[in-house]
């Protein structure tokens, strides 16, 4: 299976297991972060790319795969994504580096398909 | 082989010959370790629920992994396990979303054993 | 002005002004921050030493300094107190140490008011 | 002395001694520093919300306040800096939120200058 | 396939496809992450156990690895990347051990090839 | 008062009473740390490198202060200190620059005394 697909299902099914839970901490923690990258006083795509670079620095895979989504989605160029990535990198320092080598991956694939 | 006994026998297994490699630092921090989470002043839950927060908001799954087992043996319930990982999210934010994802299916897989 | 009356007015002060400034996203983070630690699954104890711990091993003297407070109020002893620092000082490693000097400087402060 | 000024000024006595010492590595990153929020694939407006929002996750004070300078000097409104703020507050989660005060205090200083 | 060859194919592959990308920002990070551990004012051995013990505080498993390779090149003895390790274990807490088990294997696969 | 000497008086006072409380984690974790700087498989010199730079990418000023007045007791010039900072904002990135401008100045006040 595909990185992009084996990412997508196995968090769809495990959110949907939180979600069932019914904490009531997790799930307005889960509403606030869907509604926090609608369009605001900034636009979606400047809230994406605060999404992917906070995940890049914090160093969080799966959070810049999902942030990488969303960013296809919205259209942003592999140009943008990169510099953005770059910007992280400086920031966060060479220690990111290795996500940034998972990050470059899922892009690849997310623009093949 | 299940989640929890592959966890289980590579912790075993490494922790095995770390100790082996006999270094002073490593065997004191590992006794230490051991003592640290027995009754004291704090009664054994709240040093695991101690152990499994900061473990989440550190972002550490497989030491998630080891404190959702011995919150197990200890007979935390679902809820108070549920309701200590919505108070680590809180303080750490969503970047501790996947890391709560893998501590789910942990420990909905303990649950069935 | 002591450490204690310090901390208290500016984060009140502060407080005042973020929520002021009328942020959706941010109002909502700060309810749930205050409901996160009412009982529920867990007692108003155990949230307490695992917002202390977390904050310790997160290394947020602010945030080690609130529940500090909070765990006074609810009368935690302190050998109790010392002993939650403990392990989170050696969950967090070394690092912590001079966070645990602040802590243990203002959990001092608390119990001479 | 105001905040920003006391802030501007040591930064700067500090960079020149540091630059003075000549050593290679810190002199390379100084200057990638300075080129990388410069328009490229990215407007200087997203690059300044990525340096605010990167810094205000990795919970450095120092850094959120130089890029709130920037925030300023380019015209983004207090609208956009709190929107921005919220969001990494909410990917940081209630860690950040010292650090947001004293953002927020900077931000009001920053404003009536 | 050992660990040792899939994580030197996989770095190798995906650097090659970074530099590839032509980022300015980040041809000049890999670039200088190059040239940073030559000798200089200290020697290789000495840069090589700090790139190690701040690879395994900051828990990035990868970076571990590159440098435990490094460090075998150098010939540096068990003994002495045991005890980097041990002093890096006490700085960042128990929380690097599930990290040191992997660069405990990772070193025996290295010494075995 | 000096900052060296501002930050040894603090640091004695408070280690005194911490110790003082007699917490049996903590003393132990104070005893490890006072015997892992010690010279073993690696001297003296590559002990305190490592501890001065693991303290700074992990942005903790105290410790990194402790670590460069051991620097300084043995004799480290200060290209060595230069470069090993030099190589530790690397691997951390620029976040750790405001903490490199906080130990340049504490070196130049030990450098003077």
């Amino acid at each position: 299976m595909s990185l992009v697909r084996q990412f997508n299902e196995y968090r769809s099914m495990m959110n949907e297991k939180i979600l069932a839970a019914d904490n009531l901490i997790i799930k307005r923690i889960f509403n606030l972060d869907t509604n926090a990258y609608q369009a605001g006083a900034l636009d979606i795509k400047s809230k994406e790319l605060i999404g992917l670079t906070c995940s890049l620095v914090l160093r969080c895979d799966d959070c810049v795969k999902y942030h990488l989504g969303k960013c296809k989605e919205i259209n942003l160029t592999t140009e943008e994504v990169h510099e953005a990535m770059g910007v992280a990198t400086l920031i966060g320092g060479t220690i990111v580096i290795p996500h940034l080598r998972r990050a470059f991956e899922f892009w690849d694939e997310l623009m093949k398909s």
